[in-house]
């Protein structure tokens, strides 16, 4: 964990602390050389590297004061004190979301971060342990550095109907496969990593819940991104390869795009001192319900990139000289509508945030869930209606090499002319993006991701059910009914669980 | 305004101040004795008694310090001194929305106190006048006295194409209809009035933006509900008549109900010190937006009743032995679902408040109107799936006498009983509520008062589409697709309207 | 079944038909002594009085000629001969919605005539009985004589989790429960029998599959209205005393309603003659999904309820002033494209009918099942768009009586007038009409009854999802993702089930 | 017109029809050589070739006897003789939905030949023209070489607020810019050109209602697809350099797919036996309403494709291991909910369909609109549930040339292995071919095209409105609520229009 390395203040300073690394990448079967300057994974690191920007340029949304260091550090690794600072999470990953128009990969380790604060905390009390200890330094070491942390949690699985170390082939999920006195060494795969290549350490987590025949699998740790028997085989995303076509129109985004990679573990290292779990496999489950209970939350983010789409919406509309008729500006409400719940039901979460026990504030998981649940849905209609307003054109439109060539491209000119004032160029670009959005390279994060992403639908709706409390909902109408008779109403104080921090008046 | 009467502190106090007062209330063609003991008023009356109880049992919840009499007063009183005095109004709305299944009255007049506070002080700003210290002195003697006050708003408005002044009746709209040195007198009708019969006070407000022509419809004044010249005539209810057919299972909720009723003013006094506002129709926009704003989030109520809706439907779920089968519990976790997305949007509008010129918090206009249009949809679809898992008996139930019939009551009770351990009795009580709510009673307020008090569906469209500034999003698209430079990000800062409050970062 | 009346020919024939029966009826806890006079009762004599004035003014739309007897008969006692049949069906269905705005409560007995006559054929054919002649017997002797037929299907059903003959008490369904040589008497009780009372006879039939130790319940016969030992316990429906008020106005609707019943069987009488199943069991669910086969299409019948119901929503945006509105007119739009979409996706069911082995036809069942739980959801979205046109008066409008009185009648009059055209009366009217469909006496049937009649949503469902081919669909995507070599194509002739008869060609 | 060439009989005589024919293409800025041999071109070639397959195998459903030859044809080239034939059209598109699940690309041709054939006639009955002749000789040769007919209507419409006439640019819509005593020369270009290319005929018309002054634009007329004059620019589809990058499985349906182009008219020549409309402006909008008439109810072609999704979506749930968990089946259940209203409101449009002057049947326009309206909505939905089901695995999947690489194809077949019994090829193969509907190639067919072909959503909610009666439907509301007094039954012969349609009871 020494390093001579300085701090990174730039997103300059970033993009150039991810060249030089000794990578294992596979992208359309090809080891890449340099993914800083690969056309196709360039997106992605320019995304991220926003998180620099905006941190710089408006530090009381993109940063905040380490309680460790006491310096301030970039909010993506600040673990939060107060519920204001989750509200101020969201706030700053709605306006990235404004600025990149697709997912900017830095929301998950700073999730795991929070949730992996508040579970070592909790396991050392019950263990005699020492992982926050341990946990606090790591943090304090990339405040220091300003370092991007891939959190890695969704293993392979296999089938789906078995547990982990029921599997046939034991390493669908990332376990220890060996042990030295120094540290461990891992073995596995995890999925749809986001984020993983343009950050610097990965902090591997399980999946779910285990049992004790799951020990092993019990494994949380900080690997650097370049370690040694790492593989990452990169992810397609829809449309990828027009960022290698040379142009800059038809990736209809040419600055920023998302990433997800595979990442192969074969006996990877990790030293004691970087283990922040190892085989307390009751923890497991308190984990992934804290990731999921800030990460469900943290698709706020989603809002932000609807701003994009409405306003490329609204600028299609204006371009094709429809923008004054009563149903195109009845959809744009209808969208910003849609788009404000998210946002709406997002924060509600991070502002009924209560402490954990290690100080550290946890998302209302009931609000952070029905705000996931919403996101599972509402880009789909947003994406809908941007279509709608965006006529046909947006999937029959030539290619910019068309639009470049002395053969065809002035026929294109004269005829996709549409309001005299607006420039041909302009009206395809804005397609483009709208294309990208909803079909394209975003889409997979503004939809797809939307729908799959800290879990599916169904994850949500069985934790909305763990929650509802029936009981007391049920004793309500039992006594309006008159099937019980009415008690004296019932101390605000007894109402536990979810109700409980709905009618908690510390506020 | 002088007056020997102490403060009401109970519940039973509150029912007993509105006896013997000297009201001309019509209802079915008759003038109403005694409304304290008229069997179709009495459950509304109720209703508010409970914001009494509530007070007394969870001070923190229901009632606040005042900030003008240093006193602990019903938090219907208050003006709110911050936006968590905002979140507490809805969480205290959501309870009594689960205490009384229905609508408990007195909002309309915390709301109306809160928007006549800062535009008084606006007014008095700007023309030197008065208003704002007679008012706090009108707030002041209302809070020591603990009453409770309506808000009569709604015109009944003629001809919706015409202006006040131009109607051919000008009593179509509430306007001053003479003048004396120490007062005014008023004349007019108002439509739709929440609570008035079981109110102290009535503040009446103009009820739209006014142009000069309109100056007589400019004014707002305290009324006691009991003042000469006013004729109350109570609206119907549906199944309004089975609270007089002697039992209570038929009418669903037997203890509380609404009420709305018009309100006739022919020529009815208001002295000078209860004048608020006299001509100054400038500012009868800003008293409306206000108020909308406030009240649209004040919707969070219906939350508490869909809590009670929930509770039903999964009573008559397991009284029909079917609680276990997925399609009922997937269906009460959407109801779920949507009943907390009009909780948090409604509290994100509260915490996302900003103090106005006076001091008084505002809350933000537009997730205010996100909330009150989703309350527009959201009680229909929960209402739609109760009668779901109700099932057909809740509409072919035979009545209460039948039940109680030495003929046939035993016939009943044979054949519609379901598990064997449920009494046949509680199954038609929990249908009975269902009913009340969905159909009866109490859908007039948790269905239809939900799509049109605080403004039609269309009204929150307008507003929102105030404030979605495509123009900002147009730019942060144009940006994206390449058809303006990326300047230097804008500083959130510079970023005006809604989003400046999203991202202002002082939280 | 000898009987000298002669055949009923017109409406007011039909409702004198009525009158002098030993009904054993009870209503409120009271014996009702003339149910043709009974306020609360007629409005549901009147809406089936309309099925014989629609067969004297449009013979071609709501009569047919009896393959059985040569002779112009009421549609509704037809047995199908064509899938033209049934698409008539549907289109008097539409016409009678229209023209009651209600349910006129023929189609039950329609749909089991048609239901049972296929049947019966199949019986006969595996048990060598001979309930099929006797059964046309039964029709013609109804046609000649033009009688209502009331089909009794609905089981109270006890624990739902337990079969008939498992059930503590015996009686929860209908079973035989003494046997003469002359023929059998049963007991039990049938729920929510809409249109009994006003038909002339009822036809027993079993409520769900059945098994060999059900044998006693798989009983079918014809009996006549005024039986021995028969009770009718009236359900009771939102508002429902409002027409025992003295006026016209408040009931919405003055001359139609809907009608639902429980009628216990208390060792009631079949002679042999008129039994048409008597222990064949097996039949017991063919008969069942054949019934709720054609009774879902037949719920076309609302979307002629919902062209009343967009009639009136129409009707009270002109007065109000507001029709002109873009938003109002485009949600009349959406009314009208849902409601096409219930009639639209039952006449296809109707259109794709197929002959059974007994030729009559019966619909497409996928189909009916798509109509049908449409109609679960639309009316109550129709619905909702109606109370938002309305505008909030449609819940706080005040009564008849004091619009009558003299004293406040004069005040309404000025203040609840709209256009200067436009007569408040003509307002009121048609604010009670509305409120009459969607809290009212016909809410009951537009939407608790388009929910739970002829099935609930579930039971659509799990219909749909036996009918949806899989396996067929899987082969289509596998062939096309190169994962199964593309066979030459699959004969259209070899495809089955629902996709055969989608497929056939012969139409 | 004369041609030594052979019928098309086969498939791949069809294939082999379009080669060597001197169009002039660009695709990314390329003027392509053999557009059969074009890998990303010939999928789109292939869709079409289906429908020569389809007639062979399935003649009942895929041809049809020609009343002008009486031969046996292909249905595309039939002109409907009864709503039977337009039935049967619906079917056949179903099932080619379901065989290549993409776009056919024939309908528009085939919608083309109906709605001209009637309006040929009228305008010949109008103006003395002889058009109808002319035309059914054009047909009559198309049908014994049984050629493929491409419809060019839309425009590209320059300013969409001006007329064509006005446009800045008269060549913004198609029109004749030179006469000769043989004929006319035509200039302009049409947009979104669905299967074009791979046509060999067509048919050139007006794309909206023209007035006297756009007289020169009322021209109709068949031109060659290789004619001089003619620049077609293929449009880019989301992933369409897939097809060009070797392998088979990453195109998701390597067989099959969609085109469209944009066509440039320079001087193109129409030689007079050859024009079917010429100045008849006020005819163009007869034209275009019967066109899209037709062609909103072809879009039932999207229920065969949904076909198809749905069971993609069965399949990767299987493969998942998930399709026994319910909430899995309830959404399959929902998907095919949908899917079945797109067919039944379609045939439901073509079975109401009546005659036209010319003997050629209309389908109902009314249920077309609702048909496609619907279309516009629900592929969004069943594709957004198809992604539920997939997983996050449809959007990071690894490349096609990851899973063969030697270095990397192991661990990607060891760790995206499933259930045991599924080889993770197949798996792969059907997540792309979810990626291919629902983002990718085919997703601009399955949505995008489903949303603005045959006219966008606005366009079928102005049609519905010109046609839902609310006079009619606000007559019956004023009876039953007692505003006008109950006329004697209108008679269903007097109503008119939709409702007409609806109440025929000549079926």
């Amino acid at each position: 964990m020494e390093t001579a390395m300085q701090a990174i203040n730039t997103a300059e300073e970033y993009i150039n602390s991810l060249r030089n690394r000794k990578l294992k990448v596979y992208l359309l079967g090809e080891l890449v050389e340099d993914i800083v300057e690969h056309p196709m994974i360039r997106p992605s690191i320019n995304a991220v590297a926003e998180t620099f920007a905006l941190a710089a340029e408006e530090p009381e949304l993109a940063s905040a004061i380490s309680p460790f260091t006491g310096k301030r550090i970039n909010r993506f690794l600040h673990i939060a004190q107060s519920s204001a600072d989750l509200v101020l999470q969201n706030k700053m990953q709605r306006r990235l979301g404004q600025l990149t128009g697709t997912c900017f990969q830095r929301c998950v380790g700073m999730d795991a971060f929070n949730s992996l604060y508040s579970t070592t905390y909790e396991i050392d009390k019950a263990h005699n342990t020492f992982y926050h200890a341990r946990f606090k330094n790591f943090i304090a070491y990339t405040q220091n550095h300003n370092f991007v942390i891939g959190g890695a949690m969704t293993d392979v699985k296999g089938d789906r109907s078995l547990a982990p170390h029921q599997q046939a082939d034991p390493d669908l999920f990332v376990h220890v496969s060996r042990r030295t006195p120094e540290g461990v060494y891992i073995t596995g795969a995890k999925a749809h990593q986001t984020g993983c290549l343009n950050s610097h350490w990965l902090l591997v987590m399980p999946t779910m819940r285990l049992t004790e025949n799951d020990k092993a699998y019990a494994i949380v740790g900080a690997i650097p991104v370049d370690a040694d028997g790492i593989t990452y085989i990169y992810g397609r995303q829809s449309c990828d390869t027009r960022s290698m076509e040379g142009g800059d129109i038809d990736a209809g985004n040419a600055q920023f795009g998302g990433q997800e990679a595979m990442i192969i573990f074969e006996e990877v290292f990790i030293p004691n001192e970087l283990i922040f779990m190892d085989g307390e496999y009751a923890f497991a489950s308190m984990l992934v319900e804290r990731f999921t209970c800030y990460h469900r939350r943290s698709y706020v983010c989603k809002s932000g990139v609807g701003d994009v789409l409405i306003g490329a919406a609204a600028t299609i509309a204006e371009y094709n000289g429809a923008d004054k008729a009563n149903h195109i500006k009845d959809k744009l409400v209808e969208m910003t509508h849609l788009n404000e719940t998210i946002y709406a039901t997002g924060i509600a979460a991070s502002y009924q945030a209560k402490p954990t026990l290690s100080g550290a504030y946890l998302a209302d998981d009931m609000l952070a869930n029905v705000c996931k649940h919403h996101v599972t849905r509402i880009p789909y209609e947003i994406g809908r209606l941007a279509q709608d307003l965006a006529g046909g054109l947006v999937v029959t439109l030539p290619s910019e090499q068309d639009f470049r060539s002395k053969d065809v491209g002035h026929l294109l000119e004269k005829y996709l002319k549409g309001k005299a004032e607006v420039s041909t160029e302009h009206r395809i670009r804005i397609l483009r993006l709208i294309e990208n959005m909803t079909l394209g390279r975003n889409a997979v994060g503004y939809l797809t991701e939307s729908m799959h992403g800290a879990g599916s639908p169904q994850a949500q709706r069985i934790q909305i059910a763990r929650q509802m409390q029936l009981d007391f909902k049920q004793q309500l109408a039992k006594e309006l009914a008159g099937i019980e008779k009415r008690q004296k109403n019932k101390l605000v104080k007894e109402i536990n669980d979810y109700l409980g921090r709905v009618f908690d008046t510390n506020i």
